[in-house]
């Protein structure tokens, strides 16, 4: 008997990129709710699964794990067929580690500092590493943003993989910031087809997600 | 004719990783100081190579690739032979993924913050944002000192792998900190198995490195 993923989540959560992954690839899940809000990530229980306390946990044959570009990362190469990671002998493989790895090392900890701002330096500090973080923020953005224009639509080239549903996540967590990153074209461009894509419609119904969509078109009079 | 790897550097930075797996791998390779103490990582000729404005570069196959952890996995994967990453069916390669993107996403940017700690929120707040990220750090190493503890001596048990340069070369940047990773004694362990590798000595010969050996017992009478 198969023994199906079980993905602890958060709605939204870094969690996202793997829940996402799991749609494209239809791949056979269970989900369990981690109540981030109440501090279930930090409970004893959850962390015997996960000693990171954070989303997302997949335990996969009967093993849990961690790191959500990790995981993104073996479940697309378990699944050659499916085209969500380049094969080890294709030359963008190398552009893929790179990609995988800038958004894990060079841009998602800069979101951690926006939405977290009492981290770095004190709840008194908050304002100070917003601040500061947002023209970071910006100029990894503008980085690519010409990426996209240069090598798009994908970060790949022309066609999608695990790397654009995770930068498709981080875009979506600026959505409320006073800069978000769909305010450059080519990632708006960018968003709009990731978007439009059917799971990403099955992502939302299974999370309850209503914010960060393609608005219809509005009928002109 | 192969062209050789080029590969952008400064002693004992990020670049340390890519430079000590190509010695491990005995691949052929040319270095070329960067002057990060003078800025030269944001000239606008080396800015053309990499524009997030970092080491290293690794100019491979004649494109300029950045992210160390991206490259080493690259490097490590097109040379199976000297078995310094998991091969793609092997159960281990989701360990090393997640190991990989670990020390990538949560460690590596806790030590950016010590080290660079005027960026979170300004220079007044250098030693808010130290006092902050120290006792982070320390949760780190507990955790993967904890690992290799349970599952040593390397991050994915019996063999070494590309994930431990990258841990050790982090661990080694904690050398002058008020708590260093070596406090942890797995972890320390762990450094002296690494510092030991005829690679490593061969590394801090080309990189002019001194600091952070193993050091020779000392005689007693």
């Amino acid at each position: 008997m198969t023994q199906h993923a079980v993905l602890y989540y958060a709605p939204g959560a870094a969690s996202m990129v793997v829940h996402w992954l799991m749609l494209e690839l239809d791949m056979p899940h269970e989900l369990r709710l981690v109540d981030t809000a109440a501090g279930a990530q930090r409970s004893p229980e959850y962390l015997k699964l996960n000693p990171n306390g954070v989303v997302p946990t997949l335990v996969l044959d009967g093993v849990p794990r961690f790191e959500a570009a990790a995981l993104a990362m073996t479940l697309a190469d378990r699944d050659p067929q499916h085209r969500f990671a380049p094969a080890h002998d294709d030359p963008l493989r190398a552009d893929y580690h790179q990609w995988m790895f800038h958004l894990a090392n060079a841009v998602q900890p800069l979101l951690r500092q926006w939405w977290y701002p009492h981290e770095p330096a004190g709840e008194a500090n908050a304002d100070n590493v917003r601040a500061s973080v947002a023209p970071r923020l910006a100029a990894a953005w503008e980085r690519l943003d010409t990426r996209i224009a240069e090598h798009g639509p994908y970060l790949l080239g022309d066609t999608v993989s695990a790397a654009d549903l995770y930068l498709a996540m981080l875009m979506r967590w600026t959505r409320s910031m006073p800069r978000p990153a769909t305010d450059w074209p080519h990632l708006n461009a960018f968003a709009q087809r990731m978007r439009a894509r059917p799971a990403f419609a099955r992502l939302y119904e299974a999370e309850g997600l209503t914010e960060w969509t393609n608005a219809p078109a509005t009928a002109t009079a």
